[in-house]
C-alpha cells in the first residue's frame, strides 16, 4: 500500500471523488465534535459487517436493513451516545435521524447508515441533533474524511485515518476505538470510501475477507462492543480497477487500521502482536492467539516489561477444548528469542528479554508443533490507565 | 453450617481426628511458609478435581493417577514455584518428592496427591525441597491445618480455612487463590480433610457437585491457571453422619472458601455476586453471569464506584451464541434496584445506586425472561493494584 502524506491539504486533494462531509459538535455530551455525515454524490456500491451482540444497539438493525441490497448514499455517525438498551423509544429517534437526513440532503433514507458510539442506556438529546441536521446540506464540504475521524473518537487519543491510490482511484478508511474492543465478525466503527468502481457483489465478498484477518483479530479488553459497524462505499466515479491491486490495498489499510485501535486501546502503551503458527486449523491458531493476547496476567505482564513468559504457557493451556495441545510440542518466543521448546530454555539471558519489552511494539511467537495454519491478531498491555480510564467513564 | 472460632486453640481441639501436618519454609523463594504436608493417620477415601489446562503442571497427572482407586493418604504441598512447563526434568522433580516423602512417612507413594503454585517455567530447588523432607515423620503435629492453608499463600492477602462440626465428625477445607482464577471443573489450591466415614464413591459425587456450584463459578480474571486442584480425604475415624447433613456442610463450605478466593481476588476491593435467573439452562445462565463477573468494563466500573450499567447490557449482548437473548424481556438490577426492564427506567435514582456501590459486597442480578434456571458466579473487581501486582510479580 502506497501511504500517502498526511498533510490536510495532500489529504484534501487527494481525496476520492464525490465524496462529501460535514462535521460539527450538537453538545451531546460536550464542545467537542461528535457528530458527522459523509455523503457519495451518487448511489454507490456498498458492504457492511455488524456486531454480533444480542443487546445491539438501535441503529444497527436498520444499517443491515439499508445495506442488504449493496447500495449505499451516506453514513451518518454520532460519537457520545451509543443508543443501546433505550428501548422503543431508541428506535424511533434513529429512524428519526435517517428521515430528517435524507429530506435535508434529499437522497433516498435506504440508503442510509447510521452509527452510535459512547455511554449505553441513555437517550440521544433529539432536540439538539434535529437542530444539527437543519441546512446540513449547505454545511457539506468535498473530501474532509480526516475530520470525520475526529468526530467519530470516543476515548481514541488520536484519529485514524488512511489513505492510498489504487490505479486512478482512491481509497480512503477510518475508524474509532478504543474500550469494548473484542469484535467479533464486524468491528467498533470504521468506515471507508473510495470512488473505484466495484460491482457490490464483489464489494461483499472482498470486504469480508479484509475484516475477518484485520478488525476480526483485535482485542482491547475481550469486551465485544453493541455498536460495532464496519461499512464501504464505491461510487466509481474514477472508473474501473485492478481488483486483485484494490483488496490487497483494502487488506492492508484494513491491517493497519486495526492495528491502530490496538496501539490505542484504553490506557495502552504497547501494541501486541501474537502470532501462533503450526497450528491443525487457523480456528485453532486465532483461539490459542487471542488467549494470549486477551489474558489479563500476560497483558500486565508486558506493562510491567515483565519477561514472565511462564503466563504465555498458561493462557495456551486454558485454550481447554484444543484436545491436540501438547507443552512438548510447543515453542513459545518473545520477538526473535525463543524461551521454550517442550522445556525452558536454559540458555536464554532473561535480560535480552527485559530489553526487547523496552519496545512499543511487542511481538510473541507460538508454534503448536501440529500442522501449517496460522493466526496473527493483534491488542495491547493492560495498564493503570486502563482501570483509571474506566473507572470512571460516566453517570 | 455451624462455623466454630477461629482461635487457634479452638481450631486446634476441633480438628478431625487422625490428621497430621507439618509446615515449614524451605527457602523456595523467600522466608514465608511453603511447604505442608497433610497426613492420615490411616488410608482414607478421597476425591479430586484438577485443572483443564493443556499446560498443566507436572504434578497434576499423578495426583490423577494416585487418586484415581478414590483412596489418599497425604497431600503435600509446595507454593511459590508451580513446576510447570518444567519438561521431563519437571515431572522427575515432582515423582521424587512424592518417593521422598512415602519414604518418610512410611506410606504408599501411590497414596500421596502432590500440588505446587507460583511461578512457571522455572525447576524446583529440590536441594532445598529434599533437605526440607528428611525427618519429616519427627516434625509432623496433630491438626495444624489453618497453619496449611498460610503455606499454600502465593499473593493471596490472607490464610483461608473453615472448619464444621457435622455430627460426631467434622469437616475442615483450606483454600488459596487469587490470580491466575478461573477455574474449569476444577479449581485453585483448596484441600478438604474430614474423619467423617462416607464412601470412596459418594464422596467422589458430592465432591463433585459442591465444587461446580462453588470454586467452578468463580472468577478473579479469566485465566485458569494450569495447577487447579481441589481435594478431599475422608479417614472414617469418627465414625458415620447424615449424608444429607455433610453433603449440605460440604457445599456451604465450598462456596464459603470459593467466595473467599474472589473477595481476596488479587487488588480487589469487592467482592461482587452475580445471579442470572429466567433462564432457559443453566449453561446459559452460567455464561451470561461469567460474562459479566469477567468483563473488564464491569469490574472497572464496580472500583470506580460507578453506576454504568450499561456495560451489564454490553456483558449480556456479547453471549452472542445464546440467540434466545432479547433484550426487550431482560431486567437488570444493582442490588435490588431495577434499573432496566426492556428500557432504562426512568424514575430510577442514580445516586441511590452510587450509593449501593460504596459497599464491600455488590451483587447484579439479571433475569433473561426465557425460563426458570439459574447461576450464581462470583468475582471481584479490577482496580489499579490488579495491574501493580502482576505487572511486577516475578523474574
Amino acid at each position: 500500500m502506497q501511504e500517502l502524506g498526511k498533510k490536510e491539504n495532500d489529504m484534501q486533494t487527494l481525496m476520492p471523488k464525490g465524496f462529501y462531509t460535514c462535521v460539527k459538535n450538537l453538545g451531546i455530551k460536550d464542545e467537542t465534535l461528535d457528530f458527522t455525515v459523509i455523503m457519495s454524490s451518487t448511489v454507490a456500491n456498498a458492504a457492511a459487517m455488524f456486531t454480533q451482540s444480542r443487546f445491539c444497539g438501535a441503529p444497527i438493525p436498520i444499517g443491515k436493513k439499508n445495506v442488504a441490497n449493496g447500495k449505499l448514499q451516506c453514513f451518518v455517525i454520532n460519537s457520545k451516545n451509543a443508543n443501546v438498551a433505550t428501548g422503543e423509544e431508541g428506535i424511533r429517534n434513529v429512524q428519526e435521524i435517517v428521515n430528517l437526513v435524507a429530506q435535508e440532503l434529499a437522497i433516498a433514507p435506504e440508503n442510509i447508515l447510521p452509527s452510535s458510539t459512547g455511554v449505553i442506556g441513555h437517550q440521544l438529546p433529539m432536540e439538539k441533533i434535529r437542530n444539527g441536521i437543519i441546512n446540513l446540506k449547505e454545511q457539506l464540504v468535498e473530501g474532509g474524511l480526516e475530520k470525520s475521524a475526529q468526530a467519530i473518537m470516543t476515548t481514541d487519543t488520536y484519529p485514524k485515518c488512511k489513505i492510498c491510490k489504487v490505479g486512478n482511484a482512491t481509497l480512503v478508511g477510518i475508524a474509532k476505538g478504543s474500550g469494548m474492543i473484542e469484535p467479533n465478525m464486524a468491528t467498533m466503527l470504521s468506515y471507508f470510501v473510495t470512488d473505484a468502481e466495484i460491482p457490490a457483489a464483489t464489494l461483499q465478498t472482498i470486504f469480508k475477507e479484509a475484516v475477518n484477518q484485520s478488525f476480526n483479530m483485535v482485542s482491547v479488553d475481550t469486551d465485544t462492543s453493541t455498536s460495532d459497524t464496519v461499512a464501504i462505499m464505491a461510487n466509481g466515479l474514477a472508473g474501473k480497477v485492478d481488483i486483485k491491486q484494490f483488496t490487497e490495498a483494502l487488506n492492508n489499510m484494513s491491517i493497519d487500521l486495526a492495528k491502530e485501535i490496538a496501539r490505542d486501546g484504553e490506557g495502552a502503551t504497547k501494541l501486541v502482536e501474537v502470532t501462533v503458527n503450526e497450528s491443525s486449523s487457523f480456528a485453532q491458531a486465532k483461539k490459542v492467539a487471542k488467549s494470549i493476547v486477551n489474558s489479563p496476567l500476560v497483558k500486565t505482564a508486558i506493562f510491567g516489561k515483565d519477561a514472565n513468559w511462564g503466563r504465555i504457557a498458561m493462557a495456551i493451556g486454558k485454550c481447554e477444548d484444543e484436545v491436540d495441545l501438547n507443552p512438548e510440542n510447543i515453542s513459545i518466543y518473545f520477538g526473535e528469542t525463543l524461551i521454550y521448546q517442550g522445556k525452558p530454555i536454559d540458555t536464554v539471558d532473561l535480560s535480552v528479554i527485559q530489553e526487547y519489552l523496552e519496545n512499543s511494539e511487542i511481538q510473541i511467537k507460538v508454534s503448536l508443533g501440529l500442522g501449517n495454519e496460522e493466526a496473527t491478531v493483534w491488542g495491547c498491555d493492560l495498564s493503570y490507565d486502563y482501570v483509571k480510564i474506566n473507572g470512571s467513564y460516566t453517570t
